[in-house]
């Protein structure tokens, strides 16, 4: 009797194997994978499907090499929804306003979630952020300190999905439409205004207020979305 | 003197000028992609090479390779964020809390959404799965309508990026907490009330009313989530 001939390609065999191995927790984060030649070895297959496999798992962010040292699984995975959901953005010929609103639901849940779950620590991270934010009269700086503050705030909701895909997407909105926050902070008058609402966030999640820092943050979005759809 | 030698691997160096085809509209969704061997001669590089990109484009969901025609882009990118969403759960250690409080954030979002833009047609088709809800009294059959009245809703929010996350957010709570809607089912008082719930949300999208969707999915979710959690 013939045995059934499996139509799945070989290199999508051996990642099933990696993938395996990592879901029964053989293989872990940070750790080494196996040399090529040991895995053609172990495996039985050629080179080439074992070259194919690892291209395929560095590519979704699952392992990386490290030159001369061999292949890793990765001890991070903060930016691996970048790549599909900037594919699906581009291709799915998706609307940049659809992104402003997955953004803007996301920090505004990050921020109530926050206000909830915020330890003593953490509050003083923000808050040294949010001096430094104050007296900041560099306007390449003042950008950088805006964003760390939304990152924090997307961190200290506690809910890691959460933050990595606002990250995401917070990163797909900086990538599409660029030069927004110039725009609003070599305006004065605009400058003062987001200082302020990037305060009544920091003083709403600081007194433990989700309702509060959940109409904080909706605000400052709404009024930075104006400016971005205005481009 | 020396030219620069760059540090990117050959097959990257392909990806991208594929990624460069794609961003600039020359290669859109459904075009079929030159050939190995043309790509080979094109871009003089090795078989192996072009090779490598082609299986990682095909892992990431960019292409499909169909069996004696060839490789094409995909036209639906509908399931590309699974992959890295499921390594980042497995790995990160993510909580199953996380999983499910992002599940609610989107879906009471999605109905919110789909209350305000959804059209008569659509709402044609969100009454007949319903009535096909009530009258079913097979249970996997009822799991299924129950699964598909969701799916519905969260591609009526409108917004692609909020309908893919929430298929794979749903996909995930699938994939790692399988026996919840049996559990639910298996008891009438409890598939009653499953019942009732989902016509609220039908009825507040039906009335165009933001509020009282949101309010209605939030409320079955939280029902649900209880049941989720007791396992």
């Amino acid at each position: 009797m013939f045995s059934p001939i499996k139509n799945t390609k070989v290199y999508e065999q051996v990642m099933d194997q990696i993938r395996e191995m990592i879901d029964n927790g053989v293989l872990k984060k940070g750790d080494k994978l196996p040399s090529e030649r040991d895995l053609v070895e172990e495996l039985q297959v050629s080179r080439a499907s074992i070259r194919e496999a690892l291209r395929a798992l560095e590519v979704i962010g699952l392992i990386e090499c490290r030159q001369g040292e061999g292949n890793f699984i990765k001890s991070s995975f903060q930016d691996n929804l970048f790549e599909p959901l900037s594919i699906m953005y581009t291709l799915e010929g998706t609307n940049p306003e659809d992104i402003l609103e997955l953004r803007k639901i996301m920090e505004v849940e990050a921020s109530g979630l926050a206000a909830k779950r915020i330890t003593d620590e953490q509050l003083g991270e923000l808050k040294e952020i949010m001096e430094r934010f104050e007296h900041c009269t560099d306007e390449k700086m003042n950008a950088m300190i805006d964003k760390e503050l939304h990152y924090k705030i997307a961190e200290y909701s506690g809910n890691v999905l959460i933050f990595n895909i606002l990250r995401t997407v917070s990163h797909l909105v900086d990538d599409f439409i660029k030069d927004t926050r110039k725009l609003i902070i070599a305006d004065q008058e605009k400058k003062k205004a987001l200082l302020l609402q990037h305060k009544e966030i920091y003083l709403a999640i600081e007194m433990h207020s989700s309702v509060a820092a959940r109409k904080a943050m909706r605000q400052h979005l709404d009024y930075t979305n104006k400016y971005i759809k205005m481009i």
